[in-house]
């Protein structure tokens, strides 16, 4: 993670760990989704919807105090203000709107917290994507949480323009990977328009999180290793497949003796 | 104000004093109303909208840093859901809707701040109204402060139940009076819907508030003298002639030496 | 049904009929609810939520477009402004507020259909509710259909405000029944609020259906008979139980000899 | 316009003639603005915001009777759902997502209208510049319209995918000029990010117009002549110096002949 110096580094390799991270709170007002009730015991820590794209003040207070009680870290998920498009809609603002949407954002779900500090921030959806690719938009996101709390760590695809503006700004960061995507040679994730973007199998998803945390390096689709530094694992829990790929990873990381543990 | 002991209450003899708040940051995107660089300099506190009736992420920022930088006490501004509304239209909401509400509108603007810290609390339009006189939705409101901060005050109309429920959960409160409305024997304002409901010349309302501080007494419609705790005079800067409203208060205040400051 | 003339009247005693309505297209963006598909194959004519309380242009569309194929009466389903409470939350709106609000949401869905006429307009919620008990904000509803179209019939709670406004102001309109509620001896639904208000036994509430149409009256749970007009029966596909209430209620018009159509 | 055949050609020759479109009915809730009293009688036709990035049913309503009032062509204004963006920010929507807002939003304006007809609609901000570019945006705008009223005609851009888009779908059409803003080579609008987009001299503007209309062309900031009809001028009413521009405008129309009428 962020800050390693000597000493840890050592201890890292002596003890692998992993943190596994999943968004929650998405239900809106009589609309209701997800299966946060079982993706809580499986995950270390989560992501909570504030509002704009998903969740509400309800589920927000509802969906900390679940957290709370099972301990994990407790995580912003700021997303576009656009429910009827679950903030999977790109949206051309500019680069403060997107700043003050953040604070703005990560204040709400802050104030719902006992300690009245969280445990990272990060962007949801089409702004994660966008920002993950544009240095400058990356920035805002980051400036945003910093507004807030300078010792907030984003949490960004790793390698990305996030993790990129989260050192240049000056906050922790938490580099992110995903089991169930395939890569590209640069890094990037390949397109969900390419048939070959998403993994299904749990077994294959379990091995490559493994492999991906031994190695510190994942096999992009062209065959050619890429490093990458695998901080925190997202993991899905919006079905009973979606939760069986969360429980054959915990079982792999189990028996290769890899920690699930947030940061 | 809040927790005055005999020494407290001695210097206030000694020294009178009254806080001027007024409402700030209601514009809206593309849409800017009233008048707030000028209102900013003759009050000692302000009400920020919160993004649900007004104000959104931008303007918030923006008002944050107008009101630090004049100095004067920052509050949040809370209200319904409803910006066609305005905030003005009473909404049959749950007491635990209102209440995370509240709480989710109170950490979104303290995320503005430099320090993390509000100054106060003051629900807006009909929520304000509607609490004042509804114990149970008082309470509500009293319980998304003490959430986010259970040292934050509310600011509510003097002798109301927003007082009493504030007492009652244990936050500091601030006492509210209006000059420029008539108010009933029993302490509470006389409705708009009425025609004496509002005061509009300035000297008279000027002379109002100067005998509320001084004798800690309203008169009522009726004639009856009506006790009341004059800590902070709501003002208003829609127009030319609200601000000669609050410049023609000040005068007043000053020449019988009350000196305005926030709490 | 309304302007019913000699003839008409008589042709009812030959031979009995009854509509079956059922709230549709209550999804929204990425949240879908309710057995849409389902449901609708077991009633005569649906309303349709119009992107207030409930629904987006996308599932208005779909929605509509269903109904066309299965060949019934499409009605609009307007709400309050309010996604986070569907609808169920009183708003304390102008009488002028109301009425546009209505035209606009009559208006959008209206769009959507081939004909460009609609079956009917029901209101939704907690404005179906307000407006039953209160005449002038019925005569709004009234007049926001009327100002779309004046033949466009409304359907409301039998015996209640909504018909009596639909009268004067001169729009045809459709008398709605509940067959899982209890009536007081006025007429009035027996409030949720009370342990009795609901019925869920299929039988039960299938004869009781059954008994309105033959008797035109409801037996109060005080004991006494109330006269009403059995225009339409509010059904729901909000889960199996709802449904298999549907199928029975179908099985024992069937049995008694009492049409399905709607108006 | 459309469909022109020798006749009316010939006509056009005969006399020329010149619609005026204005947006208006931008006001929303509690926030007004524009001048819409005054531009109302400068123009032949306006363009009436539709709930979405601006207006709501009440100004809806009264924006339409005081077009009607005028004797003025109304047409809606669609735009995205971003009234903090003011429409002005474009939104990655789904074409069939474009399609139903479009629907939606057009069906309620002309809920409102006394025939129950428009004349026309032309899409806002964002919307109407990423349409004239987008092939299949431009598509979706239009098949949105034509599924309401396959005889509504769309403003759009001169030249401009928006009037393709019509030619393709099968709806009227009217091609649209800006007095006020250069033009490229190709017929396209000098972005706003480049310092000579905006033209603001009245007598520079007006004489641009008189000679768009009479010479069907336009000259590009290269020099390049563009051919162009100019069907209709779109003015602007936000503040005096808008509405000094259409007076200016409207006198040299007058001097050289040209009538000023809607389609």
């Amino acid at each position: 993670m962020w800050n390693l110096n000597i000493e840890s580094e050592w201890e890292w390799i002596e003890m692998l760990k992993v943190d596994l991270n999943s968004d929650l709170g998405e239900s809106f007002g009589h609309y209701s989704i997800g299966n946060d009730a079982e993706i809580i015991n499986l995950v270390t820590s989560v992501n909570i919807a504030c509002g704009f794209h998903a969740g509400d003040p309800d589920v927000m207070a509802q969906t900390v105090k679940k957290a709370e009680t099972a301990g994990i870290g407790i995580g912003a998920h700021p997303g576009y203000s656009d429910l009827q498009g679950f903030g999977r809609r790109r949206m051309n603002m500019s680069l403060i709107e997107v700043q003050h949407m953040i604070t703005y954002q990560v204040g709400a779900l802050e104030a719902f917290t006992k300690t009245k500090k969280l445990h990272h921030v990060k962007p949801h959806g089409a702004l994660y994507n966008a920002a993950a690719q544009d240095h400058e938009l990356a920035l805002a996101v980051c400036r945003g949480i910093q507004a807030v709390d300078s010792e907030l760590p984003l949490y960004g695809l790793a390698n990305s323009e996030l993790i990129n503006a989260a050192k240049e700004v000056g906050i922790p960061y938490v580099q992110e990977v995903f089991g169930d995507r395939n890569y590209e040679a640069d890094g990037t994730l390949v397109s969900r328009a390419r048939p070959n973007a998403v993994i299904t199998d749990p077994t294959t998803i379990a091995q490559r999180v493994v492999k991906m945390i031994e190695d510190q390096t994942v096999t992009a689709v062209s065959g050619q290793k890429v490093a990458l530094k695998p901080d925190s694992v997202c993991v899905h829990g919006d079905n009973q497949a979606a939760l069986a790929i969360v429980k054959t990873l915990r079982t792999a990381l189990k028996e290769d003796g890899i920690k699930t543990e947030t940061w």
